[in-house]
């Protein structure tokens, strides 16, 4: 399989410009006394559709000639990559043909719906679920776009990053959250490319640590039955992804998910934003201190902000002190 | 009573510039679709202690002489005025001695604590308040800084205003909370100054609508038994502050409770940004539609971001469609 380079994550720049947000770095001199360490947020959680998600169906959508696209484009996703696909595909003007479980909150199926997708409800299991997407692109004509081990959707993600090292020069680290593995691969890309000496670490949930085990036993171990808080992060690696993952990454830790909504909690109550637990997990990795990051120069890619605000975890969990 | 002119606002703009934050303008084009509107926000809730008051407090308390402050300042409050003064006199190397009702809430006497100032409780009311205050200042010799009806906290409420419309030109509307009227006065000073085709609207709870009535009968008419969610938006004007609104404002509106909870959720979700309920109120106007803006360019002061997250207001509360 060919993996994106620098140039296609440049390419993809150019692309997604007059789509996308170039999304604000915040700094909370409050969050960097707590830690001892001077930390760029990269607020993706402002990005269109509320999550880094939009960069790569952009990308991917727009990176398509007309022939392969006038059937429109498909996926299997309740969450952030079926609206991301669904506003690409109205931009482009072509349609978006959305796999979901029938298990999907009507949050969720709306919000998909609101940006002129057309939804396919299947059985809440993997196997309904490829099944569902075969038979609609079968019927349609449309191109599956994967949500992450897609050639153009990684090169979108490495965007992030790529404005990120562009504004805040000598990072030592940058920390992604790692699902997946769509933004951790194009952060990757990005940063070995153009920021030599920046480490890139990324945060896995405890209940969903496939991703560690993965780049510890050198194969793709599936990620079966997960289980955390961090629903944006409960998927296996794809094969691309693992290939970038396991030639560049510094590290991966584990977070737990009382550290994961303690940190969403502490950005939502310094910084004034909203993310949502699969973005917070990045700052979990300070307050668990499993590696000694005082006094570092840190990027944080805070993923997205779409939450259930009727449902917050510190409601229903007990929190960290 | 002595008035403050631009001169004022801009020497406070000077004074504030090393420790305040200029706050970002942010737009949203997901709200600007629904209202038809150009909305820029200026985002106050990014402040230093996550509100506007931080500017007044900090102009307020570098303004004095040393010889007028050395022994600190004083004022009644429990909400972000007391957090603004207890981080400006740390700021300034001096005490800050904060009058809170004994019944204030555990976070709101942490967060003032949290900045080194000294709390003195009295009983929740008017007299017991005013006594308390009286008493400190005469057994300390601190300098009292009025919230909102001081000379140098109004100068400092307008760098606000000032910033923004040095950002966005060309205005048709500024919106503002209007309170005590701190923020509202400011705004005054610098928009008829410097932006004379912005128009100036101040927001107020039908619940709290003091001002409203104030403007209507040429006097200040006491806010007496406000009941509202803004609960930032309690309080009778002040004298300093009702002579400028008197001669410069366009409109005080209303706004429901039902439409400041509608507001701030939309704002949240939308915008992914936290703010109180007493900031929200300025797109409630938008949201009750009692003046038609569409197709207008407005500017809107988010005065805050400083809400309870165990208890948000559409979890008791039923919120408009």
């Amino acid at each position: 399989m060919e993996i994106p380079t620098i140039n296609d994550v440049l390419r993809a720049a150019n692309i997604i410009e007059r789509y996308a947000i170039k999304t604000p770095v915040l700094v909370s001199h409050s969050i960097n006394n707590i830690f001892n360490s001077d930390i760029y947020f990269k607020c993706e959680n402002f990005q269109k559709v509320g999550a880094f998600k939009f960069r790569g169906a952009c990308n991917a959508v727009f990176s398509l000639p007309d022939s392969e696209i006038k059937s429109g484009v498909a996926t299997h996703s309740s969450g952030n990559h079926a609206q991301a696909l669904a506003l690409a595909a109205k931009l482009r003007g072509t349609k978006a043909f959305i796999v979901m479980p029938e298990n999907s909150t009507k949050v969720k199926v709306k919000a998909v719906e609101g940006y002129g997708a057309e939804i396919v409800f299947c059985k809440p299991t993997l196997e309904a679920r490829e099944t569902a997407l075969n038979e609609v692109v079968e019927r349609t004509g449309a191109k599956f776009i994967h949500p992450y081990n897609n050639f153009n959707v990684i090169a979108g993600q490495g965007t992030a990053a790529l404005e990120l090292i562009n504004e805040v020069k000598d990072l030592d680290y940058i920390i992604t959250p790692v699902g997946g593995g769509g933004l951790l691969s194009g952060t990757l890309i990005s940063t070995s490319s153009l920021s030599q000496n920046t480490k890139v670490i990324a945060a896995e949930p405890e209940g969903a640590d496939d991703a560690y085990r993965s780049i510890r036993e050198g194969k793709i171990i599936p990620s079966i039955n997960p289980n955390t808080i961090a629903d944006g992060l409960l998927t296996s690696l794809g094969e691309l992804n693992f290939d970038i993952i396991r030639k560049h990454i510094y590290k991966i830790i584990t977070v737990s998910d009382d550290a994961i909504i303690s940190a969403m909690r502490l950005i939502w109550e310094r910084m004034k934003i909203i993310v949502e637990p699969s973005s917070a997990i990045t700052l979990g990795i300070l307050l668990e201190n499993k590696i000694d990051l005082s006094g570092k120069k840190i990027g944080i890619i805070l993923s997205g902000g779409n939450v259930d605000l009727d449902s917050l975890p510190w409601m229903s969990k007990k929190v960290l002190g």
